[in-house]
């Protein structure tokens, strides 16, 4: 738009891209969360940090490029962005300020969404007595295996024992019967920001945690018409919230009788592809129908005046979805951020050889940064002196950051910029002499930010797609996931068949997508006829 | 301003504020935070809401008069406004949706703070190994006697206990060993909002509950002056949000060295006064020196190259503050809410006898709803049909809402509203004929607001100031604390003459004041030079 002609500077050849060094206590990072076992089961604090020796195999390189091992890859970009790192006790995360920026802007917009829908928030105890766990019989079969339990209190052995949550509809339903008393309590619609625990064997960092962060809604209606009507608009919620801010196209659709929720009579989901191409589920929603409410004797009365039990939905979205950014839009070079869930949207980097080049270059990227973020953009100068620009441009690429503006010091004697796009690697990515005009910079950055984030999108939407086969038997099944693809057929054959296809293949059904192809079909499995189609896929 | 003359409406004169009568479910709420136990020692879960006998005995009267029983009246208020509830294990609370929405006020704006001073947040593992908990002497000591534990996790007896946070100092530490090496990683300044536990023995609603909600804010720094400034910096924001946010004139200073955090070298508080005068604690802010440093190996490299340990501070607000609100401001009539963190700075009462006037006086309400909505005021417009006016004004008074809006059929037709103050009880809180034209009634609204705001910072201020005498001796001490105002006197005598007067009156000390009289000193005790004086109260 304002873009005119320019040679590319001095600077932007002498940096290409693939040069990555990074200092040694990067270096020392990276291996921090490499050396660590992912799974195991000791409590004992770690030792630290990696000794000299093992730091030095590994300094000619940081990340581990995707292409050539997804799980290193996905575990150095977590290190080398400063995501999160290992807690002391196996199996937790302690989550480092870039990544809980991430988290606060999952937050920021599905706060906004939930009270819009009519929720407010509240916070329930985390401590739940173990009795409450035992109510509903198939919430205790799902979650007793993962139980955290506190049996010391202040010194003393506790009378009952005490259930860290693992999620809080127990609880929450002791509360309601003490809310609910007639039809005009209802809709009672609630949601809590909380930590949870759940004792998992094997974990993987923002994935699969001992504990994790997470909002957890829960609701009450007076019909099952309504808790279905609220079961569903969250989990469109959860979807819009997936493609239109983190660039995520995930699949909506319902989870089959044995990936249901221990407790739910229906499951919703979000299943998202992964850059490896298995499945992350990123957010359910719940009808529970009146399974919890009978349990725990929730109650109101209604118009006309007969009791009767309360229909009831849950709903949940975690850090985990931070672990479905990194490994839905990351490439070799590190991170790769939607511009929307972005902490750092605009990274300037100014760039100078003499020191009489110095205070103008610096006091033009001050001006820029200041014009930026006037305008609402999240903007960083990276105005430090100890590194070069090309260890700036590197480092600012593999934490993600959607675009870096350099300035230089021909650019700031012709009131230019060069603007460069982390999605597209480089020369092509690269643009130079944008306008240094505050109306005319504003408004390019905020184009490209819309560009990438649509781009983004687009990108994941092809990948997806292309990874996704329809399969009409169950041999076509086999091919499809052995080559590391999703398969999509008719099914509506039995829960042990559905368990066998888990066995034989890896793969689970993730869902009976809400999109469905027309026409009549027949089960992959049995030849009968079949309602609909489900997608199989590898999971997280 | 816009306040032209008029005569009291009939409504206004129909429902007096000496009537208050609530419904069946709100006095069995009442009820239920009554008659549980605030002590004892016992996980069973309660059995759920109270007799309708036990009912009947209260049902004439909803919150207990202020002046007749502090202590009813607060649990009373916090039930009635529903604010809060106990949970299933004693000493637990469910922070229901009006006292979360407190809680968010708070959280908005230290958040914004915390961030402009240079914090980001972030979140550490809750779960600690035991024998991190025992690496600091003294926090051991204050610590271990209030621990949760937990012994099992995934149906398996744990090699050793976990901790279930009581504070982060001593995880922290462990996670800054890996992060800091050089002085060029200082300052590491890092805040996370969380839950934390301590088994407190005697619980009280927000006050001291089993487990809370909190910010716990921890910083690192080369030098031990920077640490200094830092702490001091934090119980600095946290004095202006009391005075600014909540209207709390908490009186800022520095901890006794038998009141000081258990591995802290100096701790700084906010003191409150709470209605009954009683002082609540209500933030603090520690320097910890090297101690944790030291215990934990946290070093950086200095300018020099030499190894040195790092200078902390940690500093914390929590859900207490909601306790600390109500107890200042409220009165008989229930809670009274500074307009800054009220969830509803107004209430809209719209008011009509015939169906006629019902259309005009709700479309009327409803356009003056939109027209605040707009300006940024939080307003509430309570349009339901099964509660009569009067039945509202009392409600929304019990719930502390700074500004009522009336809007009646005569309203309507002079293009006026009645405007009524929570903080003036009666006819002289209540101001006719305001003008409903936008501009004139945000503009009425905002400086009421304001005004509000103030007028309830300058009543605290003259209730504090007028229940702290001024101390020469230990007589006189005795005389202030028994007839249960602060004392303030030099003190420069021993711990165990602070023991001796802790156990001789109950009171301790809760500050050395910033703010110091002119002149020498004698200490009341032993009269002895003494540099400053001292703050002496009861305190929760």
């Amino acid at each position: 738009m304002v873009a005119s002609l320019r040679l590319p500077s001095l600077t932007s050849l002498l940096f290409p891209a693939t040069t990555r060094r990074y200092p040694a206590a990067l270096r020392r990072r990276v291996l921090c969360l490499r050396n660590r076992p992912a799974s195991g089961f000791a409590t004992a604090p770690s030792t630290g940090t990696a000794s000299p020796e093992v730091q030095r195999l590994r300094s000619d390189q940081a990340v581990t490029p995707r292409s050539q091992d997804f799980n290193a890859w996905y575990l150095d970009v977590i290190a080398s962005a400063e995501l999160a790192d290992y807690g002391p006790v196996r199996g937790t995360m302690v989550i480092r300020p870039y990544g809980y920026a991430i988290w606060e802007a999952i937050q920021d917009y599905l706060n906004v969404k939930f009270k819009e829908t009519g929720h407010s928030n509240m916070y329930f105890p985390q401590f739940i007595p173990y009795s409450f766990i035992e109510k509903e019989a198939s919430h205790v079969e799902g979650f007793s295996p993962e139980l955290a339990l506190v049996t010391v209190g202040g010194g003393h052995e506790l009378e009952e024992k005490l259930v860290v949550r693992p999620t809080s509809e127990t609880i929450v339903n002791h509360m309601f019967t003490q809310w609910i008393n007639s039809y005009r309590d209802l809709p009672l619609m609630i949601n809590q920001w909380a930590n949870v625990t759940r004792w998992e064997m094997r974990t993987k960092p923002f994935i699969r945690t001992l504990e994790f962060l997470w909002q957890e809604g829960h609701t009450a209606h007076a019909t099952p018409e309504e808790a279905e009507r609220e079961a569903k608009q969250m989990i469109e919620i959860y979807t819009r919230f997936a493609f239109e801010q983190t660039s995520i196209p995930v699949i909506a659709g319902r989870k089959s009788k044995l990936e249901t929720f221990a407790g739910a009579d229906t499951t919703y989901t979000i299943e998202a592809m992964m850059g490896d191409r298995k499945a992350l589920q990123a957010g359910t929603s719940h009808n529970l129908g009146q399974n919890f409410s009978r349990a725990f004797g929730t109650q109101f009365q209604d118009e006309n005046g007969e009791r009767q039990h309360v229909w009831q939905t849950s709903w949940a979205v975690s850090t985990r979805f931070v672990g479905g950014i990194i490994m839905t839009h990351g490439d070799d070079t590190g991170l790769m951020l939607p511009p929307k869930i972005a902490p750092i949207q605009v990274v300037i980097v100014p760039i100078w050889k003499k020191d009489t080049e110095k205070t103008q270059v610096l006091s033009a990227a001050s001006s820029v940064k200041e014009v930026l973020q006037t305008a609402g953009v999240r903007v960083k100068l990276d105005d430090t002196t100890e590194r070069t620009a090309g260890w700036k441009f590197n480092f600012w690429e593999m934490k993600g950051v959607p675009i870096r503006i350099e300035i230089g010091p021909r650019d700031v004697s012709s009131n230019c910029v060069v603007v460069s796009r982390r999605d597209i690697p480089g020369k092509a990515g690269k643009v130079f002499g944008i306008s240094m005009e505050s109306s005319a910079l504003v408004a390019y950055v905020k184009e490209k930010l819309d560009e990438i984030q649509s781009s983004l999108l687009e990108k994941a939407i092809l990948f997806r797609d292309s990874n996704i086969v329809d399969v009409n038997s169950y041999e076509e099944l086999k091919v499809a996931i052995s080559s590391g693809k999703w398969a999509r057929g008719p099914w509506s054959a039995s829960d042990s068949d559905e368990q066998r296809v888990k066995e034989e293949t890896g793969a689970t059904i993730r869902c009976f997508p809400f999109e469905q192809p027309q026409g009549s079909k027949t089960c992959l499995m049995t030849g009968n006829p079949a309602e609909e189609v489900a997608i199989f896929a590898k999971s997280y």
